[in-house]
């Protein structure tokens, strides 16, 4: 039975206009050009960065793939892209396969994965060579800066990226100083600052700015494409754009959280309101950043924005109440990111442009454009119908999510996800979810994405006047 | 009779992938996937930036409408936006007039028109309002910053493009300071500096770096989207991508001359070959320049290329031999901007790229799209085949434009428009011209186009802080 | 009678140490080390940008010559450079003179004289030939970029500039884009915004950049060392910045009040307490610059500071009820300067900066380095005791100047001037005046100083392509 | 017997004036203001990094100390601060008396020391503490973060700045990416890259840049004030800049190769030629970047100029003959620091400025000014009469350095030293030197210079937003 989206303006990432669209056997066919109304109909989102289900800092996230996925379409959002974390004692593989099992029972939409490397040896590099298989589907890695249990040194990163730009993967960091935020945490906790307002004092945006500065010319050493995620201050921003306009291949991602939210709440008085925003990178002590880091999305130098939705219960949180070290880091967002974004791009960013960070260009730079992310014919039918209208009231009290708190509370948003059609059928309608557990695919990234990967070969030769000079001996 | 273009790799601006494309009456049909091959198909060329045909400095260039669009289409352009330029004497109503029956009469491609703003006055206010009427089909006006017979004052400037954004119609700049410039003329001839060589002594690249921040300030100020035409040297480029950063919207436009040549010409010994060169702004003499301008066309910073193309023969430049002042200022570009484009953006740029920045990019911000600069079920059919591995030779004795000279003389550049479409037509096909003269159509360019206007309203409120400023009183 | 100023701790510019201070015949001998204690034997302070008894937009400012400098040596400033202003009838010359006669008959402190040039041509040409004889003492003219009184277009200005190179005058300049000004004025009053609020509407700090960016850049073309005064907004500075590194010779002078307060203060409901605020180019609108103007200082990209000096009566400043177009621009700071930037570089700057930025920096541009600002044998005893452990509470009740407002009022400030001796007389202790009118001095200023020209001749070879590219031909 | 310098121009860091200099005892005494002429009296110089008769890299640099501070004083260098660098088996406190023995036995100029960290634990940090008392004189000390055998981590670093502050005792720090240096070389030898043009492809300044920018922002984290030896590429003098814009205490040194040399030689065909000029950081492969740094320095952003002279002849050279990694690393300068930068600051930098980046500085941020680098009463006596109009040509066959080859060769260089004073004899005259090994005598550099320090307390309250949140809690 097939689905006639009437009357609507098609929003694509390069055109918006009026159209009709018809939805059969999960594919987009061709509707033909109507009356169109105030109504966008839109490639659903794509969040490329969450932490569903995730055991982390000893305690397990409350959004599991069934729920994580329910509150995902609920907020306009039809695909996520999960990363799968090896433990210690795990190899790359056993944890995807891990992953793969925990996901598959439980997601109610499409997703795919991405994969940290946390340890770095002869085994690991074999492994991310299987990994990029199709049969397993990973096109893109990621890597620690900081958490002692994760980082790599930087020799090892860079090896590793060398290693990535073989395999045509993403490589993908978190980039904060780890050394220093250990040294920080240590004179912090000496002094005996226990509480959340520890947390940013423990990693100033400046040693964010610094690892983000330290990935970016790492990885145009080893000519590999960079995906920078979480960029939480805007001298990181800054930092991603300088080594853009130098050549790099280097990818930024803002977060919902950090669009919309910032570092004041580390020191509010309610222990639980604070650590319920504790996060890594921290949100910004400066109020002005969110705007700012909203501007390089505008401009086309932040290039997509995802959650980092990593959500702990406030008893999980409280874990950490005598040391905030302890404090599991995460926030929620993958329900609200769509709301949020379109509400503080309000006046910098048209239709299509919020299409283009909020789906196309996670579609893009993970290769499965323009099966996702566009409105097309043959695409997927992850569509959703968006009235920017309306407006509704962020809170836990309605979100979809099971954390008890929601750190948008209170927020009104203009636009709202009216309608969710995941691969053709419509999950998401008047505020009610109709979803199946375990309805949802896994989606295989293919390796060398032509936006990442296309001139690679070529910047040894052009962009870096290192490898220029290589090439003259 | 339709046209099967088989086993080619379709390439638009955010996609490439193997396709068939069907043509039937002007207009591209769907072919469905085959099998790819290396050659490109690709929009053809969009220059938004030309000067057919016009009485400039006492002198007629001598590409006029049939030899300019003949060259244009064997380089693979398939549309051109040209320049309407009122005498002291015209309206800007009667130089359109001129323009329209000059032009129509000989084009063998489809082209659009930009209106210059040479005085400013009330009637002229009036006439612009005129001229964004659907059949005259103005959707810019250009300003000029130099030059004393077109500058207006800051004043005039500012308030036209208070009037422009009114209009929906988007303000387009010539940015170099034309008080200065001639302060230095006079300084140079009384030395004695008669040849070339003061042209650029003449026009300090900073003078252009100063005029663009200005236009820059003035368009944010007035909250009117501007466009600022040949952006030549770093610095300008830099006044662009740090307003964009900003929040302004602000399009920069290289051109093919820039890209590929620089200013050391003007010392050449010949005469001649030194006089070739000259345009305004000049060629940057900083021979980094060209690379750099590049990255800032791959990083996204600046946003498309035209050429400018204005040519005059050698006997016209000749006109100035004892006065650099007096040599007719202009380059050719038309028939080679694709290839430059190509060969400069090796491994800069992937082919979706350059065709956002060749063609969609002119056709969004001019409001054609995806009339023109895509290739879609119900374009245009302005196709291209281009072969990526064939290299040419630019040569004068080579080229199908009228002047005499070629400044990208000798020049070796991979990637070959193979043939050339034009609505529908081949008319461009192993190394010969299929064309009609007149034969090509005006296209008229509506208003508001939501690349430049989409976010216009709500700027006041979010962007700019004198703005917000206003709204709280 | 010889002055034995003991145990004090001696600042200089490059050098603090405990020392005494013989001080007889208004000159400083040597009085050898001794026990230093925490008070700070200092240079008195120079203010290089005042306008006392200034009739300004129909009114006459209250604070006198007689008046402005007992506030001055009350603050701990023992010299002051005021600006000769002609009217469009007056010649500079004629306005010089009527200058020295008012202020002569009054002052109480050394001064010094700076002539704007606010119409240009032959005549004028001539006098700023004339004016830097040693019999006038004059060696700064100052432009202007805004008043549609005083204003010159950048042709005059460049030529301006390269005439005062060639006479080693330092070229001055108030830079705010006067013509985007005048359109906004009208602009606003059109929608009905009469009040204080609308002056920073119709000056935005973007204009200040954009003119301070220009200026910059036609210093440099001219080869003339230029001195920016009341830099007010992080642009500006940054601009500065910009030129600096590259090679031009150019002083950035901040502005007490910029220092320590901003444009929020156009807001207030009180009229006469807005209007208390208004000056060109207004208080920033952004909190944050006055901590950033501070930052430029200390690391050497701003070089010294001002006041602007320039105060009217809330009488006069009420002409301007129905039309802010028409308040007396001003506001005081003569008296509290030296007070503002102790406590505003507090962790910045230490005691020798302090003494650079208020006092020798200006002594060194103007020519009379080390005869003022330094203490040192031979020099003139103008000299400072500074406690920087008492603090006081700024208050227009308390301060010395005519004005019945203080724009600082309230701010409490560490750093009380204890002692101000001029030319060797001990002129404020104990919180009391003792002075004379008429007393103080005229001190000539000499062409070419070091500071500003030694490098000028060699730059034309050295730092600008575009000269060089001009030897070459 | 008193020394009567007459009819010279005397040049201090502030001020230029005809005087003579009466020189008695190693001191200096009022003189009186007699008849300049054009020969500059000017402080000796300063060099403060040098590597003399330094064991590095299984060889013993050439220049010990008797000729390398002969070479110094026929350059017009009166002083210089030597590195103690311990093996990994001594303590600090054990190199530091092996230096000490070696140098005061053979030095002919005075010198002082500053100490390498290069292994870090409670021990170290307890030397650190004996070091800084008055009989050893260390107030500062350097760390690597490149050299595997040198190199701390970030988490050392940033704990042995945190001691330093608390100590008044400087932190230096080479400035290089050890780690991606480590993976370059192995790539490079394993592509069979085995000379000097290895080199600077196994440090590409990207590296350089990145760790300039991560020794910044660790200082401020520490709040330490910092030095960073041989900035050699633009990427890193712009990292500078931009911390000290932001408010922290950083100084920047250029060193003499770095401003007239570039990284082309490393193409030579002569191996020789090539390997004499390998020293870390390489020297840049963009020709422009000389220039950009004494612009850097022009401008105040950055602070003073050393040599890191550390020779090794051809035949030690040629150790690395098939392996660039085991060239020692090392050249020239402290014979011809001063010739150079008069040369290359020709136009850029007055007389003053250069005494100020020569000398003053060094004095100033070492803490012995203005006993050294000042010609004032009761200063040292060293002394040096500079001939601006006279030129020599730089060659290995004068010199006065132990290495048969000079990166300088064939460079004719405005300004000679025609006179050296060292504490009040005459050491060099007419191109003769008349020295005494053992004559110099050890400088005892105390703690807490107030260039380094005075602000240091405060900067936690004001500067930085993490520490104020910190004062906050």
């Amino acid at each position: 039975m097939a689905l006639w989206i009437r009357n609507g303006t098609v929003v694509n990432s390069d055109l918006m206009q009026p159209a009709d669209v018809i939805v059969e056997n999960g594919e987009i066919f061709p509707g033909g050009v109507k009356y169109g109304n105030s109504k966008l109909v839109m490639p659903g989102g794509i969040d490329p960065h969450t932490h569903l289900e995730l055991k982390f800092m000893g305690e397990l996230s409350v959004d599991d793939y069934y729920i994580g996925s329910r509150a995902a379409l609920a907020g306009g959002t039809t695909m996520f892209i999960d990363f799968v974390m090896p433990t210690k004692k795990q190899t790359p593989l056993e944890a995807y396969k891990e992953w793969r099992k925990k996901a598959d029972a439980k997601v109610c939409c499409d997703y795919a994965l991405s994969v940290a490397i946390t340890t770095y040896n002869d085994e690991v590099v074999k492994q991310m060579n299987t990994l990029v298989q199709p049969e397993y589907g990973i096109n893109s890695f990621k890597f620690f800066m900081a958490y002692a249990d994760y980082m790599l040194n930087d020799g090892e990163f860079y090896h590793a990226m060398r290693r990535c730009a073989q395999l045509g993967a993403l490589a993908r960091v978190h980039a904060e100083n780890g050394y220093v935020i250990l040294e920080k945490q240590k004179e912090l906790l000496d002094k005996g600052v226990t509480g959340p307002e520890g947390h940013p004092q423990s990693r100033p945006e400046e040693v964010e700015e610094e690892a983000t500065n330290r990935a970016c010319i790492l990885a145009v050493q080893a000519n590999c494409p960079l995906y920078v995620v979480h960029v939480m201050s805007k001298g990181a921003a800054a930092a991603v754009a300088h080594h853009r306009r130098r050549g790099a291949v280097i990818f930024g991602e803002a977060i919902a959280a950090a669009l919309a939210s910032d570092g004041e709440h580390y020191f509010n008085e309610n222990w639980s309101h604070a650590a319920a925003h504790v996060m890594s990178p921290p949100l910004s002590l400066d109020p002005t950043t969110k705007d700012i880091l909203m501007d390089f999305l505008a401009c086309g130098q932040l290039q997509l924005v995802g959650t980092d939705n990593c959500t702990f219960s406030s008893a999980q949180k409280a874990v950490g109440l005598n040391n905030f070290t302890k404090i599991p880091n995460g926030v929620n967002g993958i329900e609200d990111r769509m709301s949020i974004i379109w509400e503080r791009g309000y006046g910098k960013i048209d239709a299509m442009r919020f299409v283009e960070i909020t789906s196309s260009m996670a579609a893009k730079i993970f290769n499965i454009y323009p099966r996702k992310g566009k409105i097309a014919v043959g695409s997927d039918a992850d569509i959703i119908i968006w009235d920017p209208l309306k407006t509704r009231v962020i809170s836990s009290s309605t979100h979809h999510q099971a954390c008890d708190y929601n750190i948008f509370e209170g927020m009104l948003v203009h636009g709202v996800c009216e309608m969710t059609i995941s691969r053709g059928k419509v999950v998401w309608e008047n505020g009610e979810l109709k979803v199946e557990q375990g309805s949802g695919r896994f989606v295989p990234l293919p390796p060398f994405s032509p936006y990442c990967f296309a001139t690679i070969p070529q910047r040894a030769q052009v962009c870096c006047p290192y490898f220029k000079v290589m090439l003259k001996t």
